[in-house]
């Protein structure tokens, strides 16, 4: 049975992992017979957002508490895994990807990966082990694997596309029901929610994300 | 397009709605081309819990606001929404249901439907609407319409079974992956994570159950 990762960053599309993608990522996986291994950063988020007026307010939440909501408390502390101990990993997204695991939405072309984080992609990367970004959760792999020039997408935003070139990476658009596979660096994209418009759409993308990522590892 | 409401009670399935039964329901209604409602109380939240540890935390968090997550932002006050407007409503589970909808969780045969809650099942009875409940909300349906003899499941668990016989329902055991139906009081119900074990179980499950509500509504 190949055991995938999947790396959460929070509990909310404003704030967190973006709960829909991270739900379809989870039943792709179990309808393919593989094991889950949900994971997050023990760190407080960048912020908390009021999912109904979109403001930040004053609260503080733990991204790995958040993060044990949408995992049924079936998750790990980041630093207790390595690449040794999964086939693949895949990142959701939701602006946690670019809050959390890096920060992204504030630094945009000087944004810099969480330190657990790049240094599970990396150990992945070095082991040849797939890796699987939905949405804006590419921005995350293009700033940590740079220097590899990985091809990816986040759908057809000429602004991110250019920031996620600065950081090393190729970009291809790519429309929500389809993904960008790069067989030299064993990774896949698609852009769900960065195109939307809702969850039949992003379903087909992410269904054919999990599906290459699982065949990449096996 | 039949419009159909999904009453969130939070966001996490310890203290609120069950993220994967809410999302799945979502999924298959989107898929069905039926339009979504999400709606929930504008309430504090009976507790907050650690996802990870399982316990109580000293927070506190409003039913509206965390609901608001897994509906992405587009969700109404109850208080704002009539029979009269949606063509059917379903309720995810979740101890959300439990704590939230109702005190069922800690007030057993004792329980009561929150206010408001229970105003909107009672419009969509006396207007011949279908209701959809998952995993432990069928709970909240037969305290709500006890009198009408509801027929409902929660998958198989005698002590809870008979609290809701107590009510006035009658349960029938279901396994994961079917649905009951009561063609009468238009009401179906599937056990989800009462029963588990997986996603690709309880998907079987509301995706039927989806399906129902919506023919029953055409």
């Amino acid at each position: 049975m190949v055991k995938v990762g999947v790396l959460l960053s929070g509990c909310g599309v404003n704030d967190g992992s973006e709960i829909h993608e991270a739900v379809l990522t989870m039943l792709a996986l179990d309808r393919l017979g593989a094991e889950r291994v949900c994971l997050a950063p023990d760190m407080e988020q960048r912020d908390v957002v009021n999912h109904l007026s979109g403001e930040a307010t004053a609260e503080s939440r733990n991204v790995l508490l958040e993060s044990a909501r949408i995992a049924r408390g079936e998750i790990s502390n980041i630093t207790a895994v390595s690449a040794s101990e999964i086939d693949a990993l895949i990142l959701p997204g939701g602006f946690g990807a670019a809050k959390n695991l890096s920060d992204f939405a504030v630094a945009g072309a000087l944004a810099e990966v969480q330190t657990e984080v790049l240094r599970l992609l990396l150990e992945m990367h070095r082991a040849k082990k797939p890796l699987g970004a939905i949405c804006i959760a590419p921005a995350v792999i293009a700033r940590a694997l740079g220097k590899f020039s990985p091809l990816l997408t986040i759908g057809n935003d000429p602004a991110t596309a250019a920031v996620l070139e600065s950081f090393g990476a190729r970009h291809q658009d790519c429309p929500v029901d389809d993904i960008v596979v790069d067989e030299v660096n064993l990774l896949v994209s698609t852009p769900a929610y960065m195109l939307g418009p809702g969850l039949k759409e992003i379903v087909t993308g992410i269904d054919k994300l999990v599906r290459k990522v699982v065949e990449l590892a096996a």
